[in-house]
C-alpha cells in the first residue's frame, strides 16, 4: 500500500490526495493493532533519531510525537527553546542544520510563525539531506497531524472494524468557532472535503469572515471527480441541523483583548455546544475538540465528559497511532523498512 | 509474595499493613540485587509507559522515578509544567486524562496541593482505566515512596544481608524539625510505627503542635495486635536519648517570613543535629534526611559528610530499588509479570 | 590501542599527551564507521547511566552528549537547573553526590564557573566512586570535547580515509577573536600545538592581551621532543597569511556593554572573516567555528554557508563520534568492554 506514497515531508494537507489519506488510515489501523498488544513497541525506527523542534511550547503534541517515536524504537531528542542557543541569537535554520549534522533522521517542528517547517524542509532538501519534516503546527497555517488523527477518529467511529475514508462520503460535519485563527480548521478543511464530507462552518463574523472557504475549494492535486463541499453560516443552528459530527475549536483567551469578541459568556451563548444544542443534529452525533478545552466556553463540561458524545479521548489515542504512521511513512520512505516484525 | 498485594495505587501509607511493608522490602531486596549486577536493567516493564506528572518541580524525586522506570525498561514521558497546556487553562484532571488516552500505564504525580494524586486516581478508576497512580508528594499530605525508601534504608542498616521489617521492632527513632508542614514526616509516622518502631517527635511548638500525633495512633487496616507508639517532645534532648536513628526534616526558608521561627541560627541551636548532640543517642546512631539539606541548619556539615553517621547517600540509593519495586508492584498487578528474567 | 589510556576524567587538555589525542582520534574513527551503518547504535554502555549536569544552559552540547550516549545504548538523565533543587539552596557537590548515589556511571558537567567539574571529580574520587567526569565547558577555563571534535574534523579533512594526528604537523592554524574569554581557545591551544600545528592568535588587544600564549608553551606531560609553537598578532592579516585553517570564536554580545569593544561593526571590519579576507590564506583554506554563529560578525553569512570553506556542519557531526569515544574511553576504563559487537 505504501508504494503510492510520494511525500518526503508532511507540511500541509493542501497537496494530499484521497489516496494519501487512505494510506495514512490503513497504516494507522496497523499501528492500532500494535497498540492493542501486550508489548506496544516495534523496532521500525531502531537506531533512527527523531528530533522534536518545538519553538512554541506544547505538552500534548510533543508528548504524542515523543511516545509515537519511542513506540517505533527511535531515539528522541527534545529541543527546549528555554534552554537553547536561540537565546544566543542563532537562526532557526542554523538550529535545524545543527540537528541535521548531529544525525537527525526526522524533524517534528512547531513554530508560532506560518511557514517555518516549509522553510526548514526546503533547506534540508537543498542540502540533499534526506531528512523528513513533519509540521506539528505552524502559526495559523496548518496542523496536519491533528487533522489526520481527527480523520482516523471519524473513520473508526463510522466503521470500527475496518476504518476507511469512504465512510465519510456524504457525512455532514460542523466546524465551529474561531476558524480564521485556526490551523486545525485549515488542515481539517482539506482532509474532510477530500474524503467526501460536507463541511459546515459556523462562527462569529470576526472569526469567520465571508468568503473564507473559497481558498479551500480546489487543490491542484485533486482528482477530476472530486468536488469539495463547504458551506459557511453566521449562526450555529444551520451548521448543526442533521450534522453527523461537530468539531469545535479552541478559543484563545486573547481574542477578548483583541476586541474580536465581546465576552466569553456571550460566545458560549451563541456558539458553545451543549447537550441541548445538539438535539437538532443526527441522533448519534459526536463532538470533537483538538484540546485543551476551555470547559464551559467551547462546550459544556457535561458534554465534554459524556462518553456517548465526546470523542476527545479517542482523538488523543488516535494521535499515537496516526503519528506512528506518519513517522513510519516519512521515516522509511525509499527504504526497505519492516513495519511490524520484532 | 506478591499474591498478597492489593493496592492499585500508592497514595498514602495510612492504609498499608505490615504485610504490605514486608512485600515492598522483599521486592526492593530483589531489585537491589539487580542493581549490583553489571547490567542493571530488567525487561519487566518493556513497552509500558510511565508518565511523570510533576506539577511541582523536583529534580531529585523525578530523576529517581525516571531512572527506576528506565531500569525496568519502561518508556518515560516527563511532563514539564512550564511548557505545558496548564498555562492554557487546562484542568489537572484533563491533563491526566490526556496521558491516559495516549496510553500511559502508570502515573507518578507530584502536586503542591494535598489530595491531587487521590483525585486523579479516583477519576482513572471511575473510567476503569487500569492505570496505577503513585503519589510522589502532595502538599503537606504524604510522600509514600520517600518513607518506603527510608524504611528500606533502616532495614538494610539493621540487617544488611536479609533486610526485614521485623528488625525495627522496639527501635527508638527520633523525628525532628518542621513536622507539621512535612509530608515526609506523615508518611514515615505511618510506616515506622506499623513496623514496631517507637517514634519520638521533637520540634518547636509552632512546627509541632500538641496533639499532632493523635491522628496517627490507629489505621483502619491495622491488625488486632498492632500498637503504634508515638511520643511528642517540646525539646530535642528527650527525643535523642538512646535513639537508634534520628530523622531530621528539611526546613523551608519561608518558615521565617511566616514568623513561625525567630531565626535559622536559633533553630539550629535548639534542633540542629551535630556530633556533640548525638552523644546521648545509642553509640551506633545513624542520621537520615530526605534532602536537599540546608547545611548548618538541620544538621552540621561535618555530620552530613560523616559516612559513619549519615545515611543520606544510602537513602538516595535505596530510592532507586524501592521505586523500581513500587512501579513493579503497581505496574504488573493482575498480570503474569516476570520480575527478573532477561 | 586503549591500553595506553590513563584518564579517569576529561577535565582539561593540559595533561593530554600526543598518545592520548591519537587514542581519541582512532576511537572516533571506529565510531564514525558505526554512524555510517544503517543501525547507528552499539550496546557498549547498555545499562549504564550518563547524567548530564548542565548548570549553564546549552542545547547544542547537551544534545550532542545525549545522542552520543544513546547511540552507546546508555540511559541518560538530564538535569535541568530551572526545575532543580538548586533553587532550594542545595550545593553543587550535593547535587553531584545525589546522582552518584542514584547510580550514575558518568557525569557530563557544564558550569559557568571554572573548575566546577574538577572539584566534583576530586570529590567523586575521594569517595572512590569510580564515576568518570567529562567537562562540557567550565567558565573560561576549558571545553575539551569541543577541541577534540575540532581536532577530529581537521584530521578528517587532511586525510579522509585514515584520519591521524600526524597530518597536523607543520600546519598553520589561525585562531581569531575573543580569545581571552574563550574556553574553546584554551582547549584548542593545548591540542593543536601538541599535535604539531603552529597556532597564530589574532584579536583586539582587549580580547588578546600580550603574553597570553605563554601559559600554553609547555605541559608537564609533554614528551621531550615536543615544541609547542604559538604566535600572537594584534591584527588579523599576519595570522591569515598562508593559513591552512582559520578557527574563529563566538563573540559574546556582552563584550560591548563591558566596553571591551567599540561596536560589532568595527569588530567585523577588523576581525570578521569573509571570502575576500581569506584570499591571503592557502588556496584550500577551511574555516571552523564552535557555533552558534553570529552571522555577519565573526564571519559573513556567505562564508558560513559555503560548503567549500565552512567546516561547521562537519564539526557538529564530528561531535557525535568524538563524544561517543570519550564516553567509551572513560566509561569502560578498567572494564573488559566490547566496542562494537551487537
Amino acid at each position: 500500500m505504501v508504494d503510492t506514497w510520494q511525500h518526503r515531508h508532511i507540511l500541509s494537507l493542501s497537496n494530499f490526495t484521497p489516496t494519501d489519506y487512505d494510506t495514512v488510515i490503513r497504516t494507522a489501523v496497523s499501528f492500532r493493532d500494535v497498540l492493542s498488544r501486550r508489548t506496544k513497541k516495534v523496532p521500525t525506527l531502531q537506531g533512527r533519531v527523531v528530533t522534536n523542534l518545538f519553538f512554541e511550547p506544547s505538552t500534548r503534541t510533543r508528548s504524542s510525537f515523543e511516545l509515537a517515536a519511542k513506540r517505533l524504537s527511535a531515539d528522541v531528542l527534545n529541543f527546549a527553546p528555554g534552554s537553547s542557543s536561540l537565546t544566543k541569537g542563532e537562526t532557526i535554520l542554523d538550529t535545524a542544520k545543527t540537528y541535521l549534522a548531529m544525525g537527525a533522521d526526522l524533524m517534528v517542528i512547531r513554530h508560532k510563525a506560518a511557514g517555518v517547517p516549509h522553510v526548514i524542509a526546503t533547506e534540508l532538501d537543498r542540502l540533499q539531506s534526506g531528512v523528513g519534516v513533519l509540521n506539528a503546527g505552524d502559526g495559523q497555517h496548518e496542523h496536519p497531524s491533528q487533522a489526520l488523527l481527527d480523520l482516523f477518529t471519524l473513520c473508526q467511529v463510522l466503521n470500527p472494524d475496518h476504518p476507511h475514508i469512504d465512510s465519510l462520503q456524504g457525512k455532514k460535519i460542523a466546524l465551529v468557532g474561531d476558524i480564521i485563527h485556526s490551523r486545525v480548521a485549515r488542515s481539517n478543511l482539506w482532509s474532510l472535503t477530500a474524503c467526501g464530507a460536507e463541511v459546515h462552518l459556523a462562527g462569529p463574523g470576526t472569526l469567520l469572515p465571508p468568503g473564507f472557504a473559497q481558498a479551500f475549494q480546489r487543490s491542484p492535486v485533486d482528482p477530476p471527480g472530486l468536488t469539495r463541499r463547504i458551506v459557511q453560516h453566521a449562526t450555529l443552528e444551520p451548521a448543526l441541523v442533521d450534522a453527523d459530527f461537530v468539531m469545535t475549536l479552541r478559543l484563545q483567551q486573547e481574542r477578548m483583548t483583541q476586541h474580536l469578541l465581546p465576552s466569553l459568556r456571550e460566545y458560549h451563548q451563541q456558539f458553545g455546544l451543549t447537550h441541548d444544542r445538539l438535539k437538532i443534529c443526527k441522533p448519534e452525533v459526536k463532538v470533537l475538540h483538538p484540546a485543551p478545552v476551555n470547559r464551559g466556553i467551547e462546550l459544556s463540561s457535561a458534554l465534554m465528559d459524556d462518553p456517548a458524545r465526546s470523542l476527545i479521548a479517542q482523538q488523543v489515542a488516535s494521535g499515537i497511532a496516526v503519528r506512528m504512521s506518519l513517522l513510519y511513512l516519512i521515516g522509511t520512505r525509499g527504504r526497505d523498512a519492516v513495519l511490524l516484525d520484532e
